[in-house]
């Protein structure tokens, strides 16, 4: 294993120490808890709260900041935070509008979120609710279906309706149409190496893809040979436009992200080969993300996220966002 | 080889057009000459140009737009763009203010931007001017230093000044006032591997670092055993801060960079050792940049730059700018 670390087993103190050391206007940091906070508190706004595994990066404490996350709670890497991390990093975040908690749909994650949510509710009297983030189409029973990159797209828009000053209500009922219209599809190039394991979670042959894989090296849904990022594109969107269904007059927000190791030059050539085949398809792309958001360690490969905006969402998305990872373009 | 590409011959126009693409209201795109312009003109002002190879995404295109660059020349992955590229980007974004080149220092980019300027002046009566960045302190000798992740500050400032409205001679003279007060050093874990050429550029061992490597996978000064990061942070600032010197006392601006295929959790945690370095030698960090901004293709590595700050620079680096890739944090 090469990597640019101390040692595994300060990986997660390491990176979410140097992320709040560098954006310290912006962050601050509960080391005990691991939950990393903005800077400067709104005090009288709905709270959002994510979080989840580390190994995501810049998820989830880039996007902590002005207009999204109030609070990011880490694991350790491609591990749940515990219920009492998650608790503090709720009652520690406390607000007289209420609080959101932003899910992905992962076992441990939603039991953990769930139970800290309960304790602030029981024990501090708190107003809490959760949505759960389940965008991904490579699996086909919905119930089973992992939060994977269009988590951020949750984030963005319930914190720019949060930032407006809207209702614990008002902020849960936009998130979850959000999570009622995007979806997303992932592939891997290479498996992600988790730095205590020191070797590759999976193996892929030289001339194999893995189609479908999620964010923790979870095996994909296929496994085809190498092909152009084109047919890739097109593998993906034919599972990801039936999947809603995405239809002809659309109007949609694209997310190309990449898992980790995959260069920049690729994911503009992947962005070009998928904006080619939403024009074919009549899908009216409103705005493209590019670059690496929700991250799978080192993992080579990429995710394709669609949005599909009405007014509401194309406005919210649109508002300023003051993080280290979202970006304004 | 394995990569997210249509083809070897392909990747410079794929990726350009996947750019513009993405970005429509902000990026034009003259594909005959591979030449990212703005969308939004604006007039009256002093033209800012750069470029060179591509494989350095999101540079140099990524860094076109209000307060950055007004167009980016993209030549072949790692080889100049040639006289009559160049050229094409310089009169095609002719102003009356007149236009600055900004050249990294590499031997076919000096060349080629300096005929394409005298063409320009000789042919059509322009007022171009030219300023080569070399921040690249693993090579002693100074007139053979490299221009590496350093030129995006000068970008940044100088773009920043030029929006303002300042004349060529004032914004030249800031773009040399950041190349004299701006260093940087580089290391490898892995090649990078050029598309056209299909296999690692050079040999690294499983248990070797390569320290002091160029962008386009030239040879570094030295070759050391595998280290954890704050030994990478150490060595590199060792080299860096009595480079200029950076002295007890000096504030700086600080970029940690990947070089295309590094993951973000590794970038933070570099930067929490650099952080902590600058702290120990009594540097103060104005503001750190964490992300991939000068890529070498899909190299594993980093390098750190540091810039002197003054009042006249501090403010510059914090004027807004409206490009894809630029981070306002």
């Amino acid at each position: 294993m090469k990597k640019l670390i101390n040692g595994p087993e300060s990986v997660v103190e390491e990176l979410c120490g140097g992320m709040a050391k560098a954006y310290p206007k912006l962050l601050s940091w509960d080391r005990d808890h691991m939950v990393i906070s903005r800077q400067t508190r709104s005090s009288g706004k709905v709270v959002l709260i994510s979080g989840g595994g580390s190994g995501h990066e810049p998820a989830h404490g880039g996007f902590v900041g002005k207009g999204m996350l109030d609070a990011a709670v880490c694991g350790d890497v491609f591990a749940s935070p515990s219920i009492m991390q998650v608790y503090h990093g709720i009652v520690d975040n406390r607000s007289d509008a209420g609080t959101l908690l932003i899910i992905k749909n992962y076992t441990g994650d939603v039991l953990n979120f769930e139970g800290a949510a309960e304790m602030a509710v029981e024990d501090d009297g708190m107003v809490v609710e959760k949505v759960c983030v389940n965008d991904d189409v490579a699996i086909e029973e919905s119930a089973r279906r992992r939060g994977v990159a269009g988590t951020l797209f949750v984030h963005k828009i319930a914190g720019a309706l949060a930032e407006r000053g809207a209702s614990l209500s008002e902020v849960k009922a936009v998130a979850e149409k959000v999570i009622a219209n995007v979806r997303t599809m992932g592939f891997a190039l290479t498996s992600c190496t988790v730095p205590a394991q020191g070797k590759p979670t999976f193996d892929l042959g030289e001339r194999e893809i893995e189609l479908g894989v999620g964010i923790h090296g979870e095996a994909g849904v296929s496994r085809i040979e190498l092909a152009p990022s084109e047919t890739i594109a097109r593998q993906l969107l034919d599972r990801i436009v039936p999947d809603l269904p995405y239809s002809t007059g659309d109007e949609v927000a694209v997310m190309i992200n990449g898992l980790g190791g995959t260069p920049l030059q690729e994911l503009f050539i992947l962005s070009r080969d998928v904006a080619t085949i939403l024009d074919d398809r009549g899908l009216s792309t409103y705005r493209t993300l590019i670059g690496n958001f929700m991250t799978s360690i080192d993992m080579q490969g990429a995710s394709v996220t669609l949005l599909r905006l009405d007014d509401q969402l194309r406005d919210l998305l649109d508002d300023p966002a003051d993080t280290a990872a979202w970006t304004s373009c």
